[in-house]
């Protein structure tokens, strides 16, 4: 029986929470958390309890997609944007110079300096900041994430896996350098990640270094991306509850977990205690979630040359995906919620600090691509 | 025109010590060194003067490949490389749990746990008791760089590169699990690699954490495995000097980094100070050639079946080798002189400790498979 279909709302959907239909429960329709990830990620998975009301910190009028105006400070997110953009790109560009050059490098720099949104460093370097850390704390982290992001893409896009053509706006990286060059330079770029890391990081105790290498391990060793690209191809047949639940277990590692390990690494980095820490992993699963219903709704909405990437992919390959499952509207509605839940993990915070995250985190609500 | 035929004698490759043929020299024909890994890596390639006499410690009598008696000491080398083995086994086999199963990891353990020679933790774990540590503070790393080691073979295995079929015994990891769990796995069992060593080391200065992620990092980097990996499948046409200088800059990432990075590993773990870690990487960079010049000499004299993959690859493949270059005289000569000049850069060490690095070079030196 199918639990879903697309007239199902987001409604509708609560008097399932107690139906235990399988070992995992989807967090679309639990109350009782009971995931694989439980036993081996340092805290459960993200908020098992109905969706919150929005916390005051949520609560900050927004007065477009691009200016947080608070009560008393003026925060411009486009030129904050652009200008951590613009200092990651430097970041990155120094370390993979072409001082000795190779194949390798050149297919590296190709995929890594092609212009991504950096969405993953600012989360980095935002959450430094926001407990006390000033950016050059995290820099190495924070091109350490883009880097581990831009490998799992160029493995993802090989024939093997999506067989994919197009990537930010241009070929991907095995049409223009081969298939070889663009597996074993996605390998060296996954080594690079670590070694900038251990390497590039200054004032910053050895042990939070070390602490860090862990937690971006973990975002892509067995309990990451890998495990969620392999899921990932397993999802045919798959509808209802436990099409959800496939879904959440795949979308936990391949998206989730290494938006996790970014802003729980910048506020490691930035000498965050535990108690911060676990708050803001909590918004990292937030995010992780949001970001991927986003995804799934911009897949289907918008065009190949808006996305910079091959769009519809998920309709083709009849994926499963929140629209499919939940409907674009209860999609819609999700990410809404997802957005505030994440928000309230920030209350603590001091609010004028907390302006970047909230920014980010309607950023990845409201962009077009 | 070929400087060199299978006819060419070792001692008559000195003439050409000064011929300067391209922007770099081979180590077999060079005496003043230039190398592009010079301004990236800590030191100099290795030995740039004629090959040293045998220094005192090399002089040690072998009785045979298993069993080495010091003058005081004896040391039962195959009791020593089967526990060795079997401690690595054991930790490796804890570490890579089937806890939450999934396909990654299962194939992760295929590979992994198939049985290896185990050398590069051996060299590892070796190398931290020669400078007074204990076994288990090396250990993660010990497991790591067999993690490194393995899951580069899964990926030259793969269509895309090799297209091999057995790997120490069996069949290839694609061929078990097909090319996406054969790639991703690959993936993951590297980010595994670093989370073990940040995440298990215990009774080491987190400093020494850190510098040894960087070592480990810099082996599979841009200028270690990855790179050597892809200048090995540009061979054709290539002979002579040019030949020679193409190979060793092959070998020396391919094979040559991360048995650096196992010995220097173990070191830094161990607590040596700075002059002990570079006598040790020096002594490694003796061992990285000699490993290969002993692969490319058993290629083509064992079997498929004696070597556990398959045999003759270089020759189909018509790659250079050391014996297709200096001959296969020329080439045990070789090997002979990198055995000597290893041992040489342990004389300063406690004699009795270096027992074991002195057996793992001749276990490298006169091994079968």
């Amino acid at each position: 029986m199918s639990l879903f279909n697309s007239a199902t709302t987001w409604a509708q959907l609560k008097p399932f929470n107690n139906v235990n239909v399988g070992h995992q429960k989807s967090r679309f329709t639990s109350s009782i958390f009971s995931h694989p990830l439980k036993n081996n990620l340092p805290i459960p998975l993200i908020l098992p309890k109905p969706y919150p009301h929005p916390s005051p910190v949520s609560s900050i009028p927004i007065s477009s997609l691009h200016t947080i105006r608070a009560s008393k400070t003026s925060f411009d997110f486009e030129s904050y944007m652009l200008e951590k953009a613009s200092e990651v790109n430097k970041a990155l560009e120094r370390f993979i110079s072409l001082e000795e050059p190779s194949k390798v490098r050149e297919s590296i720099r190709y995929s890594l300096l092609a212009g991504g949104k950096r969405i993953r460093p600012m989360l980095c370097l935002a959450a430094c900041e926001l407990v006390g850390g000033d950016d050059s704390k995290a820099m190495p982290a924070a091109c350490a994430v883009e880097m581990i992001h831009t490998m799992s893409l160029m493995h993802d896009d090989l024939p093997c896996i999506d067989n994919s053509d197009m990537r930010r706006g241009k070929p991907t990286n095995h049409k223009e350098f081969g298939e070889p060059v663009a597996l074993l330079a996605g390998d060296a770029l996954l080594a690079l990640a670590f070694e900038h890391v251990a390497g590039a990081t200054r004032r910053v105790p050895a042990e939070r270094v070390v602490r860090t290498i862990r937690e971006l391990g973990r975002s892509c060793g067995c309990q990451g991306i890998p495990t969620g690209q392999i899921a990932d191809l397993d999802y045919e047949g798959m509808s209802g509850e436990i099409g959800l639940q496939h879904m959440e277990y795949v979308h936990m590692r391949k998206t989730g977990a290494l938006l996790e390990a970014s802003v729980v690494s910048g506020a490691i980095l930035g000498g965050a205690d535990d108690e911060e820490i676990e708050k803001l992993r909590k918004f990292s699963r937030c995010i992780g979630l949001l970001f991927q219903v986003i995804d799934d709704i911009l897949d289907i909405t918008k065009s190949s040359e808006e996305l910079g990437k091959t769009a519809g992919t998920d309709l083709v390959l009849d994926k499963s995906t929140y629209p499919k499952l939940i409907g674009i509207e209860n999609s819609r509605e999700s990410a809404q919620k997802l957005n505030g839940e994440a928000k309230e993990e920030l209350a603590g915070f001091d609010p004028e600090k907390t302006l970047q995250l909230i920014a980010l985190t309607d950023y990845i609500t409201y962009r077009g691509n």
